[in-house]
């Protein structure tokens, strides 16, 4: 049926939907672990840039980091624009956990 | 390092930093990767629903994905409501895709 461009009957559609909702779940647990993992890494950052008073915000690595997405999402055919905000999205949420590390640890950069 | 609350020296404190970030580098490649399956896979899915004439959200299909991902989030110790906030994300995302796919096919609900 992929491809196809005729009116599936009920149950043809009702089974093709419950073959990619088993795919969209598989990809969401992967996407959920390696965040898990990525937090886990931005959280060991949070604590050595404390620790050695670095600031928190490096925006030349972003820059890098968002050229480099962009050119990835690229090849994989995703919305070059969609992995920015995704990055985007991500890294709001570690500079509040970065910010929350440095109000803990006495001598971080604020 | 890994655990101490001593100041690094500045290279112990860079060599650090660069080990995490081919780290987070890597799971990032990933993220692109599982992300632009999961936009194939959803977009088929606009696709079928489309053509099937199937109403574009499902309220309970997604109040399942979040129970489940949050479930997901709290085993691996990723905050469950970031992980909520991402899903939304993500399905803001999708729900954008499928409107300009039911606006370009035919008898597709609106």
């Amino acid at each position: 049926m992929p491809g196809s461009t005729s009116t599936p009957t009920e149950d043809e559609a009702r089974a093709a939907l419950e073959a990619h909702r088993q795919s969209i779940d598989n990809i969401d647990a992967a996407l959920i672990h390696m965040l898990a993992e990525r937090f886990r890494q931005t959280q060991a950052v949070g604590e050595l840039k404390a620790r050695a008073r670095m600031p928190a915000a490096d925006p030349q690595r972003e820059a890098r980091q968002i050229a480099r997405l962009r050119e990835l999402a690229h090849a994989a055919r995703l919305d070059p624009d969609f992995a920015e905000k995704f990055l985007a999205f991500i890294i709001r949420e570690v500079i509040r956990h970065h910010d929350s590390i440095a109000g803990r640890t006495p001598g971080a950069s604020a």
